[in-house]
């Protein structure tokens, strides 16, 4: 039976006052600072009872708050009910516009609490400025919701399996040597990572211990000279696997002993590790006389470009998923034809049997979004058990979908128009494949950013007074985390990094059209960025479109498109026609035929 | 008779040894930062014998260099031969690449000496920083290059004149009222400003102290209660002007008083200034016990927006200044045809005269670059009495030029064909075209950038593998300098702080394209961003073009424009026959009507 969350809540305020804390703040962010966490990382989840993926709790002595972004308002006020916590609403999705309110609730004297293992080192050191200018102090080194954690989950013990050699292209030895050559570079003796994604492409193995990311929690000390030592449940991996990793100078070792071995450095080491991808807790295990070499993780440049082996390997998941998707999307069309009551529950379910059907599937790269009419509106929509719509034989359907396999990641989203749509739904998914298609078609300079092409995407919708709140394109990892980066296609920010395009790397490319209460529209292809051309002005570079699955002509207005857009799109299915119709027969390959088909004039 | 540069470079090495500097740094600035500098403080050409408009020196024991960028190589290699400084050659235009060299020769102990009047105090923090890395002393106190100096130019000493309230449109008590209003908000009792635009704006005042830009050497400090002085030659204004100015609160002080009056600011006051627009010498002189509050100076975004009053008479300069180059463009057009010899400083000539027959002329807003055929490659290009093309009747002229009105500050940039022009001139040329057109015609929302949106006049270029390596745009002073900020459309750059489009700002758009010993292209108009469309999504805006000017359409391959592209050539067409040819007659009035008949199919 479990606590009710004003008790939860009566708990922590008593905790915080045994320990002299006027505030607690609760992130949603574990050790490893992972986007998704494990169920033993979500205390800001039992303290308030809300279950969204984004949010922070701020505790005082008078005031419990919930902070999160526009998508989890509604889910939130009904999961804040009665629990004595306030929905604080974001104006602005991953501000820290709990700090502002925090600064200005806060005394001289007073101490603020957030557990070391959920901040970074680099988020430690800007709180600590903003107190000190009020007089308050951080401490970090208290954990108070564990304190009071009564039915917290045990950490996950998931295998640890090898990502085939066939598959990964690159063995784990030659990553190492690359990642110890810019840690020579940097000074560095030693390079300790705790980010999964980092960990699981330098060391080639894959786990299940979050969900949709195929990592496992570790964390991983490289030394220049001597080993190297991963630092996860030693009873995750089998003797053979522990053998061959011996073999490449890597030694498994308990999870929780990576603050004795940082503790016990030698006092000559100079330490690289990336402050806003390390935790407190584990940087304050590293002695004094250890000299920190900060800079960012170099296996997250390096696994962001991907060769030409996983490049052929992602081509080929393309195909599969995209037959997968052909097959899903004709037999949603063919039940609703029949009259089959569907839901969009349903879509799930076809979409994920027909991805698993192919080999090489592993597992969702997300939870599906499947969005009808209205709910598609909501970029972050998520059908439920408890709430989901049926789907009617009109209007649109948006499905962002992706999936796992040992050759690559996928993250595609199409529209489907399940019967008659209004003109102006035709209008704005046309605006936005004029968006997607711009881009797709840019070429730029080598050097050129994510954040100087971002408005390419956006100006067909600008011209017609429509603009979307999300970025435009994430980078994609390599049968990883959907979401990697370093580059991004986004607005510019001010005093922003900008991080160069480079061949070789993935990014969605997804602009889309929101209108709440009525649809949402988002187009997602995933592109590779290749080299397009070099001239006298340089090197130019171009994306090439990987993502393979037709594109709903029943949803577009083929009138608004220019004509160098319908070539465009004429030449993409094509392109998809020949690359799957040999995955497909019957109804299947007639669908693609029929989607694949020229526009006509 | 001049001294030799080599014995000027010897003097400066001698008054180094007597100071005990190791490294002397002579940059192109004055006590104003501004970009057009007086004689006074042309310092770093007369020890150079370099006269490029940017560059640096920095001499030490055994090294005498000039850094500058790649438009003046030419000139540098030319000026520095037998000198003794060798040619430094920037790679990248306006980046401190000399202190990077610097930091490398730096031992211990070694001191770096910099007149602390050619030195923002946000420089000097940068330098010392750098310098105290490598153990090295900056001093700021030493003016080596003014002590050697024998044959140093005076200040210069032109009258000051009040821009008439018809034409200023705000009174000067209103604008200090304004700039007032926002050092409450920042807590400042005083301000400070050294930077000779905000000053002329304020004042309503203007000068002749610099080339081309009408403004003269000044300081300013304003008190939050008490008045304002006016830091200047007090001969430079006549009896009646001082009486006006001080009825507003403003005394005029003598020019070099400044600092005696900053050191007696009150201990408790609290001084707002810029410190990238304050040099060394003046900041140095508030006592310590004067808090300083740092931000940009308030008028510098004031007076970037134009309100509707000044932008009537911006509209009507156009007219006036399009006017004027129908003339001039008509008479080389009939020149040539007629066979009489012409060279590109005939351009000069026939360009200025027919702006100075325009009423509200005052004179060039900056020399007028003429180049025709490959000297448009060099987007600086300038010709000279030494150094100038004949016209023939074939290939491409670029006219970049601009004048200072009463009511306005012009430049335009057109290509002009004076004869049979390659089927390469022609498509770059609307290559270039089509940036301008696309970046003329966008819609953006409300707090987009300039560098966010500086990709769409580059897109259709980068698709044909062209760039071009200056910005797309520049903020344009009203009456005032040709170039100020805050605003700016050119790449966003990494930490780059980003400023907002804002509805009255007035921005050139100038794609270009250059072909080195070819032929070069720009485009140039200026447009007023206002507001076009409120939606469910925001506000949106777009540009206004104000340049009235038609473009000759010999230079252009109209088969490569697209249906809209057309459109919008014609619409400006008509646009600029409508509002100019009330101001011609005859030969000119014919002349406009061919440039601005509609494309036809």
């Amino acid at each position: 039976m479990n606590t009710p969350i004003p008790t939860r809540l009566a708990a922590l305020r008593q905790a915080m006052r045994q320990h002299g804390v006027s505030a607690c703040i609760i992130p949603s962010a574990d050790p490893h600072l992972s986007e998704y966490l494990p169920e033993h990382w979500q205390g800001r989840a039992w303290v308030s009872g809300f279950t969204g993926s984004a949010g922070t709790v701020i505790v005082t002595a008078k005031h419990a708050g919930l902070w999160t972004d526009s998508r989890y308002f509604a889910q939130a006020e009904r999961q804040l009910e009665g629990t004595g916590f306030t929905l604080m609403k974001l104006r602005v999705p991953h501000t820290p516009e709990h700090l502002q309110w925090l600064a200005s609730e806060l005394h001289r004297g007073d101490v603020v609490a957030v557990a070391g293992d959920s901040l970074p080192i680099s988020s430690r050191r800007q709180m600590e400025t903003l107190l000190a200018e009020h007089g308050a102090r951080l401490r970090t080194d208290l954990d108070l919701p564990g304190e009071i954690w009564t039915e917290r989950p045990a950490l996950p013990r998931s295998p640890i399996t090898e990502h085939a050699l066939d598959y990964a292209c690159t063995p784990r030895s030659d990553k190492l040597a690359r990642v110890r050559k810019r840690m020579h570079k940097l000074g560095a003796t030693h390079h300790l990572l705790s980010s999964l994604d980092d960990i699981a492409w330098i060391t080639n193995l894959r786990g299940s211990d979050v969900p949709c990311n195929p990592v496992f929690l570790a964390h991983l000390l490289i030394s220049a000279d001597a080993g190297t030592t991963l630092f996860t449940g030693r009873d995750k991996l089998n003797d053979e696997l522990i053998a061959r990793l011996a073999s490449d100078g890597i030694t498994v070792a308990d999870y929780a002993t990576v603050t004795d071995v940082l503790t016990g450095l030698p006092a000559e080491s100079a330490l690289l590790l990336d402050p806003s991808r390390v935790v407190c807790t584990i940087a304050d295990a590293i002695p004094a006389s250890v000299r920190r070499v900060e800079a960012a993780n170099p296996s997250t440049a390096l696994k962001a470009v991907k060769g030409p082996a996983e490049l052929d390997h992602i081509r080929e998941v393309m195909r599969r998923d995209g037959a997968a998707l052909a097959r899903a999307f004709r037999e949603i069309g063919q039940q609703l034809d029949e009259g089959k009551p569907l839901t969009e529950l349903d879509v799930h379910r076809l979409v994920h049997a027909a991805r698993a059907a192919q080999p090489g599937f592993v597992g969702e790269s997300f939870d599906t979004i499947a969005g009808y009419q209205a709910n598609g509106a909501m970029p972050h929509y998520r059908a439920t058990p408890e709430s989901h719509s049926p789907l009617k034989a009109e209007g649109l359907l948006l499905i962002d979908s992706g999936g796992q396999y040992l050759g690559g990641t996928t993250d595609i989203t199409r529209m489907l128009a399940l019967g008659p749509v209004t003109a102006e739904q035709r209008r704005d998914a046309t605006l936005v494949l004029k968006g997607m298609i711009a881009l797709s078609r840019a070429r730029f300079p080598k050097g050129a950013s994510g954040p100087q092409l971002d408005a390419l995407a956006r100006a067909p919708l600008w011209a017609a007074g429509c603009d979307y709140g999300h970025g435009t394109g994430h980078g994609v990892g390599y049968f990883l985390n959907v979401h990697e980066g370093p580059q991004s296609i986004r607005p510019p920010v001010s005093g922003g990094a900008l991080v160069a395009l480079e061949p070789g790397m993935i990014s969605s490319i997804e602009p889309g059209l929101y209108k709440p209460d009525r649809h949402g529209i988002r187009h997602e292809n995933l592109a590779v960025v290749v080299e397009a051309d070099q001239t006298e002005f340089g090197d130019f570079l171009a994306f090439e479109t990987l993502t393979l699955c037709p594109f709903d002509r029943q949803v577009l207005d083929i009138a608004l498109l220019s004509h160098d857009e319908r070539a465009w799109l004429d030449d993409y299915h094509a392109t998809v026609r020949a690359a799957i119709a040999p995955l497909l027969d019957g109804a299947d390959l007639a669908w693609l035929t029929r989607h694949c088909a020229p526009l006509g004039n």
